[in-house]
């Protein structure tokens, strides 16, 4: 079987199994537990954290840990607009954010808060005069992705950032689930204030992400309890996900684009250049492990189906958008064109993808290319 | 190492741990993707989630996976009370409740919700009479525990619900965390139509929990995104964590209290009446895992650490509260005289207690007494 739907999630690191396993095993107490068992327990707690600031380049700021990538991006975006509400109710981002960030937006909306909804070019990326014309000194969050899930558009968070310094009051929350361990993304002062990552996406384990913050930014908490985690986040600490999350993250902490991607992805940019009934949508130049592929006059579905007789695993545009089958709000925001965004296709690489899968993948686009003609 | 403190966590157990690693290995795809593997890991999320329907003997219903007890209160909470806003906007709870009822009713409050926080008798209890004085026609929601965590105290809730549904509208939520696997938790036409379990306090593993509904009551979500679980609660699902606790659950479930637990605490109930020093706080005849003892001039984490140079490890009241080593709020609501409430500990069985654990807890607390007299 050939995986290459790394984009959706991807296999765990045996590595990362191994210590989730010893660390639940061994270190099972409550780290907010007063006894030795907490005390040891919390020590190993503030190490992990410790490990992922170091990683991260972090002096000062914080880690919170969440069930994922969704609820960190919820945290970065419903905490802190309801916790700076004071300063100002407008709110920035893209029409091709993923759907955690769309929706904790539409929630702000019903209470109250303004929403920008920037358009990207065709290339998936936010101009910078765009964002300039979208901030005023009532914005206060800004929340751009760095890679698109669907299309791997990159975004220049780096100068997306100075545009928001320059304009507006607005801290900076950066989607980076997608970004994260496949290349470099700038977080700190001259990139994210507010960064999320999710686990599963780095070859870790389900139901586990963060959100990391620059410096000690105040949020309102989404869930509520008993006060853990600065009181950012409630609920029994889960140790041993956040030691699984910090070794996760130095196993896939990158400082460039991995080459072999990048070459892969120009094998499959070059081949279907040759392909009469198939074109590449996504961004040539976007992320190297993500390409997005349509094929005319079929839907998505009915090429995954025709790629898995072959044992290639691919998906459509999204996991998550897979199921009710509509065209994805991506496609429509990088103006694609109707006759060719039902038939969507996403190939992504991983830590187990190699060059012997790219070979069978373009041999099996050549089939189907035949097929549809 | 005599580990006496179940309720605040649980070791996970092996089998758990393994089925969890097998899933997450085997079956790591994501199962909302479309390819047959995505079908395959849903098949086997359907699956662990119609046997924990069957455990429960529900008909209907549905299980909604969080990632704790915490998320799981704050979801029946926070999501019935929006979404019911135009049936009522009056809420009864208890003034004993876990930290994650009180600051989701706090939330709601803000929100301008009304909050009854109901009090209890000296036996931990809410009594018919006063549950009944607090429905009115706009209460939606009635939250009670079933076991208290720091007492232990047990809410008779067949009789709860009766007066529920005589005397409101309201549907009535149940925090089980500390019941369940325990004892049985009423659930059903004649108890919770929604009930809360965390499974790391039935030796499943951290960062999981889930809530039950009844039949299909409507939610508004508290994490947004990909519409997951029926749009109650988005994130890419946790399959493996699924699995794992579905297995915690079958491996946890009772018919009956544990009569050795009974046995256990009796013993230590009369032991005590030994001791003038240290006196049974929590109400005799509550749950039979957990009991709570108040020493006389000292505090509470004192007692912790001569216990645990005994290599007893017991917790002050809660692990949640115990950081900031104020006086309890349970203690306050049943009444428990300043002059003990600062020198409380909580004992509690699981599954890895024994007979010869309570003899040298005796012997410890016997060497106690010695030491504060
Ligand atoms: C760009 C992006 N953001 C957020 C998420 C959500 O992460 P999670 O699945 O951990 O909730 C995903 C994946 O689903 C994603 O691709
Ligand atoms: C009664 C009760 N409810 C809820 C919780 C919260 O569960 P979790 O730790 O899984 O968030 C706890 C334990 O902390 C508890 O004892």
């Amino acid at each position: 079987m050939i995986y290459l739907d790394h984009s959706a999630t991807s296999p765990p690191n045996e590595e990362v199994l191994q210590s989730y396993v010893a660390v639940s095993t061994r270190y099972f107490a409550n780290p907010s537990s007063l006894h030795k068992l907490g005390v040891e327990a919390n020590a190993l707690f503030q190490q992990a954290t410790e490990q992922m600031k170091q990683l991260l380049k972090m002096n000062q700021g914080e880690v919170v840990y969440t069930s994922g990538g969704t609820e960190a991006n919820n945290l970065a975006i419903l905490g802190y607009a309801k916790k700076h509400a004071h300063l100002g109710k407008h709110i920035v981002t893209t029409n091709m954010e993923h759907p955690s960030v769309l929706e904790a937006c539409r929630e702000l909306e019903r209470e109250g808060f303004r929403v920008t909804y920037l358009p990207v070019n065709k290339e998936g990326q936010v101009e910078m005069d765009v964002l300039k014309g979208a901030l005023t000194d009532e914005t206060i969050l800004v929340s751009i992705m760095h890679v698109n899930n669907e299309m791997g558009a990159v975004q220049d968070l780096r100068s997306l950032k100075k545009v928001i310094q320059k304009n507006s009051p607005a801290v900076f929350h950066v989607d980076a689930v997608q970004s994260f361990g496949k290349m470099v993304v700038p977080f700190g002062v001259d990139g994210a204030d507010m960064m999320s990552i999710s686990a599963h996406k780095i070859n870790g384990i389900r139901g586990s992400g963060a959100l990391f913050l620059r410096y000690r930014i105040p949020l309102h908490p989404m869930i509520v309890g008993g006060g853990q985690q600065r009181n950012k986040r409630s609920g029994t600490i889960p140790l041993a996900e956040a030691v699984a999350l910090a070794k996760a993250m130095r196993l896939a902490i990158c400082t460039t684009e991995r080459a072999e991607y990048r070459q892969w992805k120009n094998r499959i940019l070059e081949h279907v250049e040759t392909l009469s009934q198939i074109q590449v949508v996504g961004p040539k130049d976007g992320a190297a492990h993500i390409t997005a592929l349509a094929i005319r006059g079929i839907r998505g579905e009915v090429a995954v189906n025709f790629l898995q007789q072959r044992d290639i695993i691919v998906s459509t545009s999204s996991a998550c958008s897979s199921l009710d089958g509509s065209i994805s709000h991506v496609a429509e925001a990088l103006g694609i064109s109707k006759e060719w965004a039902a038939g969507i296709i996403r190939i992504s690489f991983g830590t187990t993808t190699n060059g012997s899968d790219i070979d069978r993948l373009l041999h099996a686009l050549t089939a189907l290319n035949e097929q549809v003609k």
